[in-house]
């Protein structure tokens, strides 16, 4: 593991986005989700997924400054054209498109096609707590989850991820997808070695695994059976319906989209119905009688918060070798400054 | 098992309703409720939960005809006190409002404090997609669910549900909780002698168990653990903070609220961005491309239509003789027609 500074890390990326063509700005954004990302100490939908980007703008299959194309609106809901950016810019403007439209309407939804992977919710829906908003977002995935108990991939695993300011020190956040267990995850168990719960999903022969890999490979199930996969339902409705984008499998729509990806992202004006404090108090109540009732629960957000207080603390990530030296030949063939001293 | 006509029971239910003390319009609407349940076949959470209605309204414990109070609005988002109606009443006018607000903004949400048990969320968010729009309703429970791993209850399990039309033959729907089963499904098991997954939840002494009944009276765990979790705070965030209703365990707010009971109905107009035959007909293809990869998939939904079409084919219920002398016998105190000939 190598000592990483945060701030290093920032600078990197942003040089490693303005380096593939990026504006000053959208290098900004990006690097602010990644840093957002790692500060959660995951280990897997932050930087170590970084290098994609590197190669979907240097191959040319991403825009590396997309302009977003209002497709139809009405009162607080729009859908746009994302114009194939990457995920880190599309979601980062539709969640702040979201956020306007609920300072007006008290609620917005902005739905966006032609996107790019988004890394993962937390740092978009925790800039809208930031910013005095529950923010949602949903992410259209790969058809990449079964229906219960059944083999075979047939509905999106529905990455999505929600957060809302608290009286507290950190906002109540989730990062979550439907299915038991993210790819992500299921990649850091094997790499631990631990097994996963035979009822999380099956081999690609159809039978019931505990090894993470083998299900990684074969169907993932939804949480809750029918639940999960019903909710996934809808999040899917939510964003490549109203989105205009590509419907599950569909890989394009005939219309000069680009990519299938599609988010959709949510916003309520917390002081909508009551002042900011007020909101912020009884949001934290709600934390503190649930710890009160179970001395020690992990509150959702709790483990996104403590991370970024290590980090911070120190000034810096341990990053895996592997990864620094990836980052470090990506430095050398974009003539940017490696992370390595 | 006793035959019972569709149009009877719900003659049965208004006159009943009306015997309480209901007006004309809300004894119809109660009524749609519980027939709306019924149908779907489910055999809990319909007519089987009638009698408490009745027993709530004779011992004062619910208003007959509630007034709504406004307490804030804001674009969309609206919150009200619901005068502590019986929640079938309360409901109906929370989702009627919130597709208003939606006619008006693409979007809408009504918050409702003060009001009671809703019986299901199937009925409300029905309506919904039959009117046009995807409907979602949300109650905050009692606190019944535990946290992941761990005994004794700290969350509500958030029952909830959502429905949105489709250019199929129903409307995909959803009515379930974030906890692994409802207390009326545990129910249902234990009639059936079915025991339960033994990672649903614990027994009252904090140990697994495949017993329904030791399940129900134990901790039942959240749906994929931190997930399912995370979501019900997120519901009870929307429920009971933005109604200015009882957080949790709390069970008054010390301002004239007499019931801590809360629902949210957010409304989205589904032909908002695009028409509605558009909207329908993407919906619809999300459904028949998901079944073309699985074929003989079970769409949410589907058991409900299923259900529907068989009742209303022979115009009759097939209800159980002990709730039918139940329902006879409450007939006679509110000297009503009985049911049975």
């Amino acid at each position: 593991m190598k000592e990483t500074g945060i701030k290093e890390l920032r600078s990197y990326i942003e040089q490693a986005m303005r380096a593939c063509g990026l504006t000053e700005e959208n290098a900004g954004t990006v690097a602010d989700v990644f840093i957002r990302a790692t500060l959660r100490g995951v280990g897997h939908h932050d930087i170590y997924d970084f290098l994609p980007r590197v190669q979907w703008l240097r191959e040319g299959k991403a825009v590396p400054n997309p302009v977003y194309r209002l497709q139809a609106a009405f009162g607080g809901v729009e859908s746009y054209d994302a114009g194939n950016g990457l995920g880190e810019l599309g979601c980062s403007f539709g969640m702040e498109r979201a956020m306007q439209l609920a300072e007006e309407h008290g609620i917005g939804l902005c739905a966006l096609r032609n996107t790019n992977h988004f890394l993962a919710a937390a740092p978009y829906v925790e800039r809208a707590a930031e910013k005095g908003f529950i923010g949602l977002l949903l992410c259209k995935g790969g058809v990449s989850m079964g229906a219960p108990g059944r083999p075979g991939a047939c509905m999106s695993a529905l990455p999505m991820g929600f957060a809302y300011p608290t009286d507290g020190i950190y906002p109540v956040m989730l990062d979550a997808c439907m299915a038991y267990a993210s790819f992500g995850q299921l990649q850091m168990r094997a790499k631990k070695g631990e097994p996963v719960p035979e009822w999380w999903g099956l081999d690609k022969e159809g039978k019931p695994t505990a090894d993470p890999m083998k299900l990684a490979q074969g169907t993932r199930f939804p949480i809750g059976g029918h639940k999960g996969f019903g909710l996934a339902m809808l999040g899917e409705v939510l964003t490549s319906v109203l989105s205009q984008g590509c419907i599950l499998d569909e890989k394009e729509t005939g219309d000069g989209l680009q990519n299938w990806s599609a988010h959709t992202a949510i916003a309520i004006k917390a002081d909508a119905l009551m002042d900011i404090g007020a909101f912020k108090k009884r949001a934290g109540t709600l934390s503190r009688r649930s710890e009160a009732r179970a001395p020690g629960l992990h509150i959702p957000g709790m483990g996104s918060w403590k991370a970024r207080e290590a980090f911070t603390g120190k000034g810096a990530f341990s990053l895996e070798d592997e990864l620094c030296e990836k980052l470090d030949q990506i430095a050398g063939e974009l003539n940017i400054p490696k992370l390595s001293k």
